[in-house]
């Protein structure tokens, strides 16, 4: 079809090269994704003859040669380049298609652009296929700098800055590199449940599920509609019955017939069951229902109090004791009012658990799981991660190589408050006092990764005062087998610890530490 | 190590064969999973000789040869299969290893069993180095065939069962065969969000997320604890601070010093402050804050009304408008008080959406992706799926054979419909009435996949009045670009449409549907 295939190799010996010089459509659309053709190492050079559709949104657009072809620079998020498209004057309304954000598919022969361009193949449009219009007066995405607090206020359109679009690809790399790396370690993935009724880390920071408030409005409403009998209205029903009930007396005294009786003992019960209802409409209360003066969960959707999920640990505990390796990443839950930003009231997050293993165990997982998500990223994002570097974190790139590559510090927590009261000593100002048993803050943290070794650090065997409960008590009956990875410019970043096994410990350790199970 | 050492073949050679006779510890444990000794094509006899340490939970034992020695079968959830050991009297008390559930760890040597015997491989143990003791009359998951209701009062130990067990596993790699489709045609994975302002379909079927209630709760203690103040105290705060306003005045009157007058306005303020903190605590009330007779949404965590989200579909749009194929896979909520086995209050979907994409490829998709599932579990799972064919459902696996090679059947509504009618005049009775425009019944469902065709259907455009407003309308004006996957045994797996992309023609039919957008 192209206009160069005649030099092109038998299709057999395409096939067996690295990089072939054809570009396949989309499986499930007829257009071609930008990254198939501009994502290669040759820019897409070895792409020149070919036609192609393609379909995105208008970048930057300018009209140029007096009104008779524009430029337009599309993306259509599958990378963060655009592909440069040429659309001569006579195959649309030139001054419709360049707006920033205006959506557009065009069919095209790929071209190999004049020599001194930046670009390494251009797209020069046969026929405009389709074209989504945008107003650049009301367009709230203009092609200027927008910061990210801007953004929240244009959630819908945010995704086509190329920010968010940027973090949207690192976010997806990150999460199939997780399940990747999970499933090439044999592990499960356990979906545990988000709606609960453990209340795991205390109720404040939990956001309660209910139907309740909206059961109690929906009935307020049917009230206002259909108000409940008022006791006038129960008395009348409560005398009808009386009548009634003296009716089939009189019949019985007077020997009726049956038929009579009958009939006079159906009307009687057709009174009753008309008060019994009157009565029950009569309690119906709006608001929240209460019994005892506490609200009565029993009529709430679960049939007792619900929660949002803070932790999916203690159910996939229980899957880490019958198949042996598994992780959770799902979505939790946490009702703080921090505006920082590491607090959140929604995030997703990755718990593994693995059986038949110990602290070493733990911190190798870790750290290999670390590593990976970094290289990962080095192989699949790096267009997106250099956008990032440009834009955010110079060092971003130098950082992931690093911890990719170096193996990680190991310290027990005595060794790292060692260390920072020597730093003390030799002048280092800390806000906060170091000394055996506090709970390293974010200062410490960053002396041992930033200043001191400059690279990733494992603190492990802390002192059980300041850990869960359920981390296993060490020999020396003052630490526990827990540990934390502290990464420069990040902090923690992953927790961990052995579990304690020994039922008569942990069942002491539970009592003294006031710990909450399910 | 192992006594067969001097036998294998060099190390670099080994690597190039297929079947290595070497097992691999786990990367983050120092015992091997038992899948990589059962699992192999040889059943585990390629492997006699070699010492590996083992964990897992007893299946059953028996202690053998009058107390001599026990045999267990040990279950590490890797597999559905037991890896058979065999522990002689001289290591453990035998008696605290047998019962069903008992956790043990132990090192021993493979070998082959004597012929006659089912397993390729046992293990001889060698040292016995961990047990985790289980009371036969306290452990309430014997070996006898568990219902699933009975199994929902255990949750904590249902892993433990084949049934749960396999289930888990199958979940897994349905899980990670969602994500590697989507990600091998290059969607991005959506974190769309759980938490939602946004009631899409109605709030009698959402779950409200609220701290209104735990607030008020707190405040409610809060106030049995420390009363709010009566009329009289704040009627007596009133007083100090008339008294002290009058006492500045006099001062002010008196000329009295610069310094004494500073004092008495002090005194003044005081009282003001603690006259202003009383009428505020006097205003609290327990119970949900309510503003001119409404419930006080300000007050809650979002300061607004707040749901789990019933779909993410209208936020994986904006995404897709951006970046062009996504998908989202993450848990859903339905308020539903039904109990069939087809409504869960919690459950994951999965939503992609493809940007220049229309039905056709929307239907591509849809029958690609079950395509891709049927061949995973075919190829990963078959282990798992015997035992659902033996146990629950005999056709399990030839079904899966059949979906995952049959091109299926795609057929309009229309045609549907006729071929319903056709059945009615054939003398096929339905409960429900066949006509153009109803929504097709579970009972037609199954004709066309279980009975006309044996084989899935695709039913698409659908009449617009049954279909959602967003779908795209057809030249027709009475049907819309939306499809249904039908499945045998299954009925509705997938349900699509192509999106309305004009905006007048979606603003009239949102109007007229009385459809409900963000």
């Amino acid at each position: 079809m192209a206009e160069t295939d005649q030099a092109l190799p038998p299709s057999d010996q395409l096939a067996a090269m690295n990089l072939t010089d054809t570009v396949e459509k989309h499986a499930f659309s007829d257009r071609v994704l930008i990254r198939s053709i501009v994502g290669r190492p040759d820019g897409g050079a070895g792409l020149a003859g070919q036609r192609v559709r393609a379909g995105g949104w208008v970048k930057t657009g300018r009209e140029q040669g007096k009104g008779t072809f524009a430029f337009l620079e599309l993306n259509d998020g599958s990378c963060p380049a655009n592909l440069q498209v040429i659309v001569d004057a006579g195959l649309a309304v030139l001054s419709k298609l360049v707006a920033t954000g205006t959506c557009v598919v065009v069919d095209g022969i790929l071209k190999v652009p004049p020599e001194g361009t930046r670009q390494k193949i251009e797209l020069r449009v046969e026929k405009v296929v389709s074209v989504g219009e945008v107003d650049p007066a009301k367009y709230p995405i203009p092609k200027t700098k927008l910061t990210l607090e801007f953004l929240r206020d244009h959630l819908h359109l945010r995704a086509r800055t190329n920010t968010i679009a940027a973090i949207a690809r690192i976010r997806n790399a990150l999460a199939f590199a997780t399940h990747s790396f999970f499933q090439e370690h044999n592990f499960l993935y356990v979906h545990t449940p988000i709606l609960t009724t453990s209340d795991c880390e205390g109720a404040g920071e939990m956001f309660q599920v209910t139907t309740l408030i909206s059961e109690s409005e929906k009935l307020e409403k049917e009230l206002i509609k259909n108000p409940p009998p008022s006791e006038v209205d129960i008395e009348a029903a409560r005398q009808v019955v009386s009548e009634r009930g003296e009716a089939v007396k009189q019949l019985k005294a007077a020997k009726a017939s049956k038929s009579e009786i009958t009939a006079s003992v159906a009307e009687l019960n057709k009174a009753k069951e008309n008060l019994s209802k009157l009565e029950e409409r009569s309690k119906l209360k709006s608001g929240i229902p209460k019994k005892d003066g506490k609200i009565d969960y029993t009529q709430d959707f679960f049939a007792r109090q619900a929660f949002l999920t803070v932790s999916g640990q203690l159910q996939v505990e229980t899957y880490a004791c019958a198949v042996s390796n598994v992780y959770t990443f799902g979505p939790t839950f946490r009702a703080e009012h921090s505006h920082t930003s590491r607090h959140l009231a929604e995030f997703w997050m990755v718990e593994p658990e693995i059986a038949f293993a110990d602290l070493q165990d733990d911190m190798n997982c870790a750290e290999a799981y670390v590593k990976y998500m970094c290289n990962w990223l080095l192989d699949k994002c790096l267009d997106d991660m250099q956008f990032m570097a440009k834009s955010y974190d110079k060092g971003c790139i130098d950082r992931l190589r690093m911890v990719a590559s170096i193996p990680f510090v190991r310290i027990s927590y005595t060794e790292a408050v060692e260390l920072l009261e020597e730093a003390v000593k030799g002048g280092k100002k800390f806000e906060n006092e170091v000394k055996w048993g506090i709970d390293l803050a974010s200062e410490h943290e960053r002396y041992l990764t930033e200043v001191k070794f400059q690279k990733p650090v494992i603190v492990y065997n802390y002192p059980k005062g300041i850990k869960a409960f359920y981390m296993r008590l060490n020999d020396d009956l003052k630490t526990v087998a827990a540990m934390d990875v502290l990464v420069p410019k990040v902090g923690e970043l992953i927790g961990g610890s052995q579990r304690e096994e020994r039922y008569e410990v942990i069942r002491e350790r539970y009592n003294f530490g006031g710990g909450v199970a399910s």
